[in-house]
């Protein structure tokens, strides 16, 4: 269907439900779809981080997209993370999600080795000539310490190679200097800055961000929608108050430190503890190797989303 | 004059004007006091990052707090900086603060060494005890590795070891969870939250904060204040559109940056150029070893400060 | 033929020679595999970070990997690096490893994602599991920043998961009081401590690591077995100068930086420029976005082959 | 008695024993010189990070120098640590250290601020001009993020700057970098390359190292002295053996991790319980907030002790 410009709006970046084995289940990836379409999300955003892209292998990836392409069929955009190394890893990616039907692609800096940044503009021409897609940068330093700044990414902006910014750095103030940037150069209408920090989406908005890709719009699509909906309609106040809403129901991504488990198998865990509670997904289990949320965990998770109004 | 409960408003943290040969120019300080307070700051923070407090023996410290104290004459609150590497040597300078007349103490975690969520609480309890002013936290990850997060944070809220929060940690996300943390608890009127992220000041109000510690304050109160007064009154697109004239003023911090300067040089250099230029102090110094700045980005500063207004 | 018990001895990280394409050059890599050969390396790593695996996509990363098995003809143990971010994408490429022949793997932490111990150690064990092949864990923290320390090895050591680690860490400190722990285990007879740190092979060789795995044994392998031999008759004063004249050598790693390259781009450019001018590849092409070294560079490293008497 | 000209052997950096109420225990001080001095040390260093310079008040660090100053009665020279965030505070130390009778100085880069390499060198110039003692550097990257390597110090050896460095950042492939273009110089003469690797003592000597600032060698300075004797006459094997036996003991330092303390109070904590146990101090303290170690742990020293042959 082609991808809006400037892209707007709340764009979840969708889990990838698995079955107890391991496999993509695209039954749930499909009833996931609906459960944020339904809620009014303009896009979706397949392979992620929230995705556990770093966890699925090409298959899986392959899975997971076809099935997200299938279940939207055409009603909004599908942005395809294609995250991988470098350009020739991250071009086969692109070229299958082409193939596949995305609707656009979502790539990061090269990480695991070093890159400077000649090099990464080149990365991003490379990966936009060679998949015939448009492209969003994905600056993720949590994951990839390269930062893209505005000295990256404005001739990248200014020269079509890149359609918009998901911004998951958390540097609002970074991000309010490359709107102001790109509206000076007449660029704010083309090119999408849209922000990853789902606890400070209202900021980001009120900064001029054209949307939000948020992880925990998987659980609650419904609650950045209205944020949205209330930001374009400048009801400020109200905004901030569903975003305080969101962020208390955030504490269902900790519910799993006190057992030693990584931070994303906490996070991730609790998003799918949370959908499969709701009822959206058929199995709670994430990648290997991470260890799934314990009991008293999941509970925590049912006590987040009872207080949030949500079960 | 005590400190308000909570703490808020614009709180600029003021530069440190000294002379050509490296002192501090007391009246160049009791100048930039009057530019900030005929401009509506509500209170004042001296030996901050801005303040070049890293550069400035205890002797100069000292001289520089007592001319501020003197100069704000009670007009306002006067919080004064106390960094160093870990609690003795903090105490030495807080108790030098008390006695020089500060109405309140900013002080981080221990830094240079290794430390722990026990030890950093214990740290500010024998701090807030030792010196006996309102305590406020200063949590500044370029500096001091250690993050001031919640599980830090809200047990001294709660037993009243501390006052508040400085955030210059740019993570408008974690602000928000401390500050939904804090409504909860009832101490959102007890523990002010003041960003530090002047280019995100809009939002951090937005969400709750209580006010702003803004380097570029210094050149700009009156806009900072503006801003301030629109969040307040609920104007959040004049609020934005005022952060937003700021954010390109900030560019007059990165005007170094071509000649191989480090950063601090160069802003804090641009902070001085600007305030020099504007006639508030006599020389636009930094402390040795910064360099100053070049001609050209003496130049390129008064284009930012007349494209603001400013000039 | 399999892998010795513990491993031991040189083994040369072998860069991915290309095509002025950028296709794998398998000619180039065979002559590469008799340049290290001859002068006595006891076993060849394909794919590690000098082989640029980071920027090979799966193709010309099996295309390497099997013309290096064709080439080596079972003289020495191959082994392969299987580098991606998590189990599923590091098990795709051991199996398709093991299927052309390699001898053993080399498998990094998880990356990308956040990880933790246990997820570690279970990574480790399904990769062993999975592939059938002896594994070797690889701590390179510039690419990978979750450390392999004794922590998580020595129980990976203890139940035959790992049969060694190539430490890239830089941390001589670590090494040793891996390499005692392991002794009081009666493990270092079966697990092999490989050092990376090409400039302190003499060192590690000293505190009793099995071997070295050094990028620049690509260009001078003969000097790497020299030192290893003087080491293993306890000849350490010549192993010091030797090492000396490698580490004097090594400058033709930086002769990219003022040219403003990655280090990687100038690292790997310098490789490859000096296996050009040696006549043993045939084009000194890096992978793209890798810009290649100027010719001021590529004179340079003239230079220190010649200053180390190699030209 | 000035300083050696390169200064070598082994330096301990002395820790600074505490009174149960904090203040600085000079008679215990005494013992610990008598400590290391009748193992054969050939100079002291004071207020290094083992002293717990960064917990102690000015009053304090003066307390200390000038007991050691005293203990020391001119049998070897005193090095003394003048650590602080930027040049004119570091210049308050210097003259005070120089007064007290220092033999050299020992400084790190600017920390807390942000720095640049030709702000670094004019930082130590300032401090060798200002203090009129020798000066060695300081890299300690665990504590002082800017690294100084051989750009930033060639050119400070060159112009008499700096008398040596203390490299206290693990990196040996570094260390070997710059012994090898210090030789090429003809500087390795005047400027002395001490590590603060404790556990790769043997290899940095190897590698041409002047000497050794180990923590450890507060509780077996016998045990370092025989160790750099090994060294200077070629008995690498039992140099080896040597510091084997103290990676072992150096286990001394972890045993507070599972008690939640910091690495510091644990590895503090460690070397002060071993030297009370040895009777060398009245008392384990270590400096507030670091907390004082468990009994269990207590325990766990003296079985390393034991077994390290020295109760």
């Amino acid at each position: 269907m082609g991808l809006p410009v400037p892209l707007s709006g709340v764009v979840p970046p969708l889990c990838t439900p698995l079955t107890p084995s391991g496999e993509v289940d695209t039954r749930s990836l499909g009833s996931l779809v609906e459960h944020v379409l339904a809620a009014g999300a303009h896009a979706v955003f397949v392979l992620g981080s929230s995705g556990e892209t770093a966890y699925l292998d090409d298959a899986r990836r392959r899975t997971a997209l076809r099935a997200a392409v299938d279940a939207v069929a055409g009603r909004v955009p599908v942005l395809a993370g294609v995250v991988d190394m470098t350009t020739a890893r991250v071009l086969d990616h692109a070229r299958a999600a082409a193939a596949l039907g995305a609707d656009a692609l979502v790539a990061t800096a090269p990480f695991y080795t070093a890159t400077h940044p000649v090099e990464v503009r080149d990365h991003f021409r490379r990966i936009r000539a060679g998949a015939g897609l448009p492209l969003i940068a994905y600056d993720i330093p949590s994951s990839v310490p390269t930062r893209l700044d505005a000295g990256i990414l404005l001739p990248l902006a200014e020269d079509g190679t890149l359609a918009g910014l998901k911004d998951s750095s958390g540097d609002l103030g970074g991000l309010r200097r490359l709107l102001v940037a790109l509206r000076r150069r007449g660029l704010d209408a083309s090119f999408a800055v849209l922000t990853g920090s789902e606890l400070a989406v209202d900021g980001a908005l009120l900064a001029g961000a054209h949307g939000v890709v948020p992880g925990l719009g998987n659980v609650d699509p419904a609650g950045y929608v209205r944020l949205y909906e209330h930001a374009r309609a400048g009801r400020w106040a109200e905004a901030a108050a569903e975003q305080d809403r969101l962020a208390a129901l955030f504490a269902l991504t900790g519910t799993g430190d006190l057992a030693g488990m990584s931070w994303s198998a906490s996070a991730l865990g609790g998003f799918k503890a949370a959908l499969h509670l709701l009822g959206v997904i058929d199995c709670p289990a994430t990648a290997a190797p991470q260890h799934p949320l314990p009991g008293a965990a999941v509970d925590a998770v049912r006590h987040h989303l009872a207080e949030a109004g949500l079960l």
